[in-house]
């Protein structure tokens, strides 16, 4: 038998953070204030994050140390392992080489909690009491309240209304882990009162769960504000991912010609494919990076480079990077992971310096790649992660076309056990794919135009 | 930092699975045809299933070897981890060392794949094009639909009705794995039928749901039948659990003095146990073996050992075991998998010989554990497995009293990630302890009066 999955022991598992910023050509455009138009500095970041993890978010560091704290807590689920696809493989009769790195093994079941944990980590050790974030799927309020769990801090979620009602399940597990879940649009904020004063029945939208989240934050000494993508320390974070899966490859005498990963916010994507593309920019070595987004929030491929707000009430900096406007309502598509209209100022700079490339896929195929996978290599993939596997059989696909092996690897971020309604859906024949106009597409896009900092 | 998770390399995979019936003082007393009253032959058994699972099912070999194919297919998630519960010794705050061996990571989240794949493996070996079974709550028929479409086998899974109403995530896997789930009682047979002309309403019953698979099977040359625990060679499957922790306990220098598991039919228990009962058989060895059942079914601490149906309508062999009667209805508890009205014949010979103990748990104490273990260790357990990590705790908690330091492992047999609705049932108090009377419990015991085989 050959092996299948490759585990790293414990004592192998990465001691620190990478942060790419070290190693890019061009740096990322600051952040500006909505304003001023001016950068924004840490003063103005102090009432939502804590100064480490804001810090980090500028560091220019190579290596960021992972503390023992964090390592242990990591430790419950880390080094995720890495599998050799070998079922897929036959079936697709290609002579490509298919790895993917499993995330959905850790306590939510995606890659979140890498960045949860730290997250909750440096607010315990600032003294902060509660932690306050938004969640649309429920993936990222689970990861945050285990994290909090782990650190004794109280965690409060905004949970889209929809979500909230629909996903009775993940809202189970995150109260399963001791935190309190509100429905957004909620009483507890001014933001939320507002929208329910003139909608009492709306059901609400990440934009508004985010406004709420910042509120309760904002409004309170004792309670910090936690993002689950975008952010370079979020990124960051992310990285021991890829770190974990080149130990991995060691052990196989491969390298990936191509690393795969959805991209939403650009966690996920820039937790395995940063650690690979160090070796690009550091050493010049031929490795493709390739971020898959949906068709229906095509922002890398059909977006604009441009200063854009985070979020949909514009509370946020203005943040340079690939945009469909912050107004953009994408078609409703399973994958809630990869509804966002923008993507992380680091993976946009890649992005336009040539550094990573970016592919839409329509969602049928995804879920056909998904089913597929299943039936081989026994794991349900969430729908996000449904992308990578559509990009890896595409990719390798064209190996056997072309008679060629290639080495690919892809984040399998996590299982769907919790989006079966999705699959429901799928297989009842009730998605169906999305082709936006050029004029849907640019809709939003006239909104700001700030193209680079004042001064 | 210590180690946390021991993996076992994919070479190491144990090559055989392990008999316990060859190391038995007292052999189990064989099955009785209900008519005769004579030992049933492989004759009797044969239109059910194929002859060389007849032929485990008799064996009285210590060892038989697992075919490649089999071992190929488990090492999609085999070796599973052996994983030492550090954070809830912590909370514990107890000298005794917890390890669980987590069978959750497998296709279908629990240990039931381990026979699923060898159970279709010898099916297609013979030629069979299609298995029926039923299904309670679902992890038995989504083990068995993963393991039929690895053999592309058809594979046709009566499901209880109120499951299937209530559960539509179970049955939705099981399709994602391609299998045909009819809700029980069905209009496909005779038994359904007689059913819903009585009751066109009925709500169904695992012994209905056996009846209509049993009957599918008999009357069709290319179809057989499988079933997910009680028999010998079901057991004999999940011995690799058990092999494989001896193993992993090596590299660790420990060796249980208490091996717990649920016990629904037996497998779950047999598969981690008996390979360590092994050792007190063969070298009289000193290791505790304990079987938990739920209070409101329990057979070993309140049954009778006696000549029982397998099933409710009668249909099976009659076999020899720790019963509460065939007819013996357990109130609605939310671990579905240990509502089974009698043991293993296996497990109910090495209870009547003292060499194995039983104990019964009221739900309340298990969801507890169960929650405390999700919040320290990060994994969500099924119902089931609750049972086990509450008995680890009471044992955990006595080492702390006595002050001594004990090694306790336990089996993990699946996440809860398709149980939601028992935790949130259990979050709103809508749960409750069981007391069940003398009369209660011995209501149904006086049906049949078979103590031995004839002549």
């Amino acid at each position: 038998m050959n092996y299948k999955k490759i585990h790293l022991a414990e004592r192998d598992m990465p001691t620190h953070w990478y942060n790419v910023v070290a190693d890019m050509p061009n740096k990322p455009l600051p952040p500006l204030h909505p304003g001023t138009r001016q950068p924004v500095g840490p003063e103005d970041l102090a009432p939502l994050f804590p100064m480490e993890l804001i810090k980090q978010e500028v560091t220019a560091e190579r290596y960021v140390e992972i503390p023992d704290e964090i390592r242990r807590i990591y430790q419950l689920w880390r080094p995720t392992p890495l599998i050799r696809a070998t079922n897929l493989e036959k079936a697709l009769d290609t002579p490509a080489k298919i790895y993917y790195k499993y995330e959905g093994v850790s306590p939510s079941g995606s890659h979140k909690p890498n960045t949860a944990v730290a997250q909750a980590y440096y607010n315990k050790l600032e003294g902060v009491k509660r932690i306050t974030t938004e969640t649309g799927a429920g993936q990222w309020g689970t990861a945050l309240s285990f994290a909090c769990k782990q650190f004794g801090l109280e965690c409060e979620v905004y949970m889209v209304r929809i979500s909230y009602d629909q996903k009775p399940y993940r809202k189970l597990i995150m109260q399963s882990f001791g935190a309190q879940v509100f429905p957004s649009p909620s009483e507890l904020t001014e933001a939320g009162r507002r929208i329910l004063q003139q909608d009492p029945a709306s059901s609400g939208s990440l934009g508004i769960a985010i406004s709420e989240a910042i509120e309760r934050a904002a409004g309170d000494p004792h309670t910090k504000y936690s993002l689950g993508s975008v952010l370079n320390h979020v990124l960051m974070h992310q990285t021991i991912i890829g770190q974990e899966a080149i130990k991995q490859l060691e052990y196989t005498g491969d390298f990936p010609d191509v690393v795969i990963a959805p991209l939403g916010g650009g966690s996920n994507f820039a937790g395995i494919a940063m650690p690979f593309l160090r070796y690009k920019l550091a050493e010049g070595r031929n490795v493709r990076c390739v971020a898959v987004e949906p068709a229906s929030c095509p922002k890398l491929t059909k977006g604009a480079f441009k200063y854009d707000f985070g979020d949909t009430a514009g509370y946020t900096p203005l943040l340079p990077m690939y945009t469909l406007g912050h107004n953009f309502m994408p078609p409703s598509i399973h994958a809630g992971g990869l509804r966002y209209h923008g993507a992380s100022v680091i993976c946009s700079q890649l992005l336009k310096d040539g550094l990573m490339e970016a592919v839409a896929l329509q969602q049928l195929e995804c879920f056909r790649a998904g089913v597929l996978f299943a039936e081989t290599e026994g794991i349900l993939p969430a729908p996000e992660a449904n992308h990578a596997i559509a990009q890896a059989i595409r990719e390798a696909e064209s190996a056997k076309q072309e008679g060629k092996a290639r080495t690919i690897l892809f984040n399998l971020c996590g299982h769907g056990h919790f989006d079966l309604q999705a699959y429901d859906d799928y297989f009842a024949g009730r998605l169906t794919d999305h082709y936006l106009t050029e004029e849907q597409l640019h809709a939003n896009l006239g909104e700001i135009e700030v193209l680079q900092p004042v001064g």
